[in-house]
């Protein structure tokens, strides 16, 4: 048996993906369709509030192409939070007039590939990144992910020097983009249907072709990586989202 | 042709997910979704009667994310009162305003790997694994699995001996989570699409990805494990439902 | 190229998945309830005098889980006749109610591994086989499988002689149930997405799991078997029907 | 790099698969019913018209069990006739009733390994085959297939003598079954999703089965043949469309 | 770890597939008809003149048999633009009588196998294929594509040599249908479900047909290409649009 990689684990976290049903949309009169506009940027208020007292964050994105029109993320310290935020969102007014499209439910996940032998839940850096605030960034891609377990590229049969030597060299093309994405993995082994999500922030979309590309051709993701649908899509503030749904 | 693993089979399972429609929920006046929920829980009151009898047990969990908005575990002595059940709620007011989401019949299964000589029905610890009144963890975690029969990784082809010994370092895995996660095995060869569905309760929803997790790079998964869609969850108590249901 | 195994063929077979929308079914007057369910029982009446007449057979079977509410299974000795009928269900006023949930064409067929150098469309036990009455037995299992084609696990380049050699083996394993299970096998090529349907009778539901499982570890099916979805139901007799329905 | 086979290329095919809603079909008043037959059978009318100046061809079957109600098999000179076709039926009355159950885009295809050296396309003989009339036989089958690339059973890396002298012997298959089945190939390569369309007509249905079980242990099928969905049905004349819509 | 390859990108691109629901729309007077053809060729308008402003590009095609009605293809400078495109439409009148089928999002590449030492983005020939003006062809064909990563058959694994090499005599194939085929290539990487996407654009649909099959028996595809679903069309000019839509 293979040692088991070991995790830091943080906040948990809901990718909620939604489509508008533009038709009934405007089939509202204009004053209700304010109404539940209003009632969605009261919850996005309290959203607010939370992420200011350091218990949570979230970020808003459309989505481009017919996957889903936009896009929450969604970050909280427990399981529970997550259920009765998207329940209260679900029971509101503009829920109605959208279509689940996806979801992913993942935990935001630091592996011992790059932690050191301290106490890292102590560790401020490791903090930081354990419970992020989400980055207002223009982009997000949006993908799962699992390791390969078949025939000969079976990831977890390598022993853990052979997977800890793979990650270090995948770590530092991620690193050649510092600055340029920012990169959130969750784990959902045991929450969802893939291992692993991961959430990349950019002001130019085309450093996530870039970096997913180059990645792939790096053993990890050659050999090992089998990959989900992948979203992406344009920010969309609080200022921007009554436009959006105006009909 | 190998020799079969012997099993011992209990209760028989179903997990029945459901999505609420919100929408035409919302559309029934309010003393109509109250008689609603109700008679549900009229419903409720007898399963728990049966529960209190010994005669059955069932758990009632929302999921996280967009997979179903809750589950309902049912354990029963005959595959007849399953459908019976069911039955009697597809034709409630309640089940009106839900989409069948997912489902998953099985049968309580122990196998061989851990059973002694004597007759294990009539030894009261077997008989409680087997006939189990189901805990009320704060979370739950569902999914189903099969042993892959693949190229060089055919769990089948392998010789019993083989079998027992990757079995039983894999229940060492388990094992290690004793206290913190309780975990239900069901099979379901010949009555769904896959082998097995697992069914974990945890107080700590984080148990369930470290247990999962772990176990991946044990051989018995690493090489032969297949897996279907995960769903976790957290309870939902009777007294919880009626809030649950408030719009 | 291999020699193709010959095979006798009886009866064209349909099975019929229905799923029944009980909320709008519930919006129709009780007595248009009553003439949609008398509608019904008398196109099983028709059915019922095929079969005295030796003309074909049917049973019904409620569907334990989401994937249907029950099943109608039908023989008869054309394609035509089985088109006849299922359009004629279609137009009935019981079918407005019911949503189709899958289906599976095929032919009653015996392989050649067993057949004896006789005529054997003149042998009555196996025109008992090739044209059966099905039984009323409590429970039915269904399920499609293919034989494997996938690099060393190529059921169709293997040689006759060793494919009739491991039908054997395969057989003795469904020998040992006899008189608790009762097996009918369908060939599908040509008809349908899978290569055979195989449906299983017992008055004992966990027979299915033991004979499934059972086989499983044998090399016909640890190496060669390909299974789609299964079906597991109770019996649902004339008399229960109109009582299923009751709302 | 391997030889690629040369195609001859006759007119394109559209297999259009619909469902009858019969539900809303009854709420029509019969009047209206009978006036959206008398459409679309004026619509059969110039198709008639069409085939008898051998300026395309057609056919229309019903389909057994729940993946179609009817097929329409249509042959034009140019993919803009087909597209022209198809939009006036789906603007017609009937089909309204019908629901889009799928379809499949091709064109009639003859393989190299059978063509002389003269100009084919003068030959009467191919030009018979390309161009063909579509026979009125009582029973049709229909699937997509593609030749596989998978490990060491990639048929596109293979040699041009080899393949030729697999499809030589897969075709010897097919002759035994010379005036039992009437085949007609359309590649679909650039146009659907599998490579090509089979669609096999015959006064007995049962040698469908035959036909396709006995190729499936020649190797061209049995290593290289991947198959999508089967469809199976009778042959449905315009005389007989007005009863099969009779509600 | 190979070397990635090195890729030029210029305008974003989305493919949007949609399906008319006739029924409605002949639900809709006349009038009302008229005024939503009007406003969406006053969204074409408006794409015309980004066109004429060479700020990007445009085509609509028709798509043949049931995947979609028609599909528009659209190329922008921003993914932002895309996004206002498609939610503007989506808000327009017409839109409520359409069905999104499909869509896909990447980003206009050329490879590193072509390009020379010089900076490519100033080569007038380079960023006329990068910036390009969509061709009025009569056909089209769109399909998604990855290389594959399957045991020995990895794409990423290979040393950029040999892929260098492989591509090489790829391109070879292209060539020779330099005139009768124009293709545009796609980058999705980051951004949709499959690593490309190539549409192709002929007057002669048979082309598409005989390109993609003659590249099947060429290594890269035959051992490295995967491909997902085919779309092919007829050109649809804004003077036909009108017709088009009549009902």
């Amino acid at each position: 048996m293979s040692e088991a990689a070991q995790t830091l684990d943080g906040w948990y976290c809901l990718h909620d993906f939604r489509t508008v049903d533009w038709t009934t949309w405007k089939m509202l009169p204009e004053t209700e369709r304010q109404e539940a506009v209003n009632e969605f940027l009261g919850l996005v208020e309290k959203w607010n509030k939370t992420q200011e007292n350091k218990e949570g964050s979230h970020a808003i994105y459309t989505i481009v192409g017919q996957k889903a029109d936009f896009m929450m993320m969604l970050l909280r310290p427990t399981m529970e939070e997550l259920n009765v935020i998207v329940t209260e969102f679900n029971k509101s007014k503009l829920a109605e007039f959208l279509v689940p499209a996806h979801s992913y439910v993942s935990v935001v996940e630091l592996s011992n590939y790059l932690a050191s032998g301290e106490n890292p839940y102590e560790n401020p850096h490791v903090r930081a990144r354990l419970y992020p605030e989400l980055p207002q960034s223009k982009y997000v891609c949006f993908y799962p992910m699992d390791k390969r377990r078949q025939g000969n590229d079976n990831w977890y049969m390598l022993p853990m020097e052979e997977r800890r030597s793979l990650m270090h060299s995948h770590g530092m093309i991620g690193r050649q983009y510092a600055g340029k994405v920012k990169q959130i993995i969750t784990g959902s082994v045991g929450f969802d249907d893939y291992e692993w999500g991961v959430t990349l922030f950019s002001d130019d979309v085309l450093q996530f072709k870039k970096l997913v590309y180059e990645m792939r051709f790096d053993e990890v993701s050659a050999r090992y990586g089998e990959f989900g649908s992948f979203f992406v899509g344009n920010i969309l503030t609080e200022e921007e989202f009554p436009q959006f749904l105006t009909v």
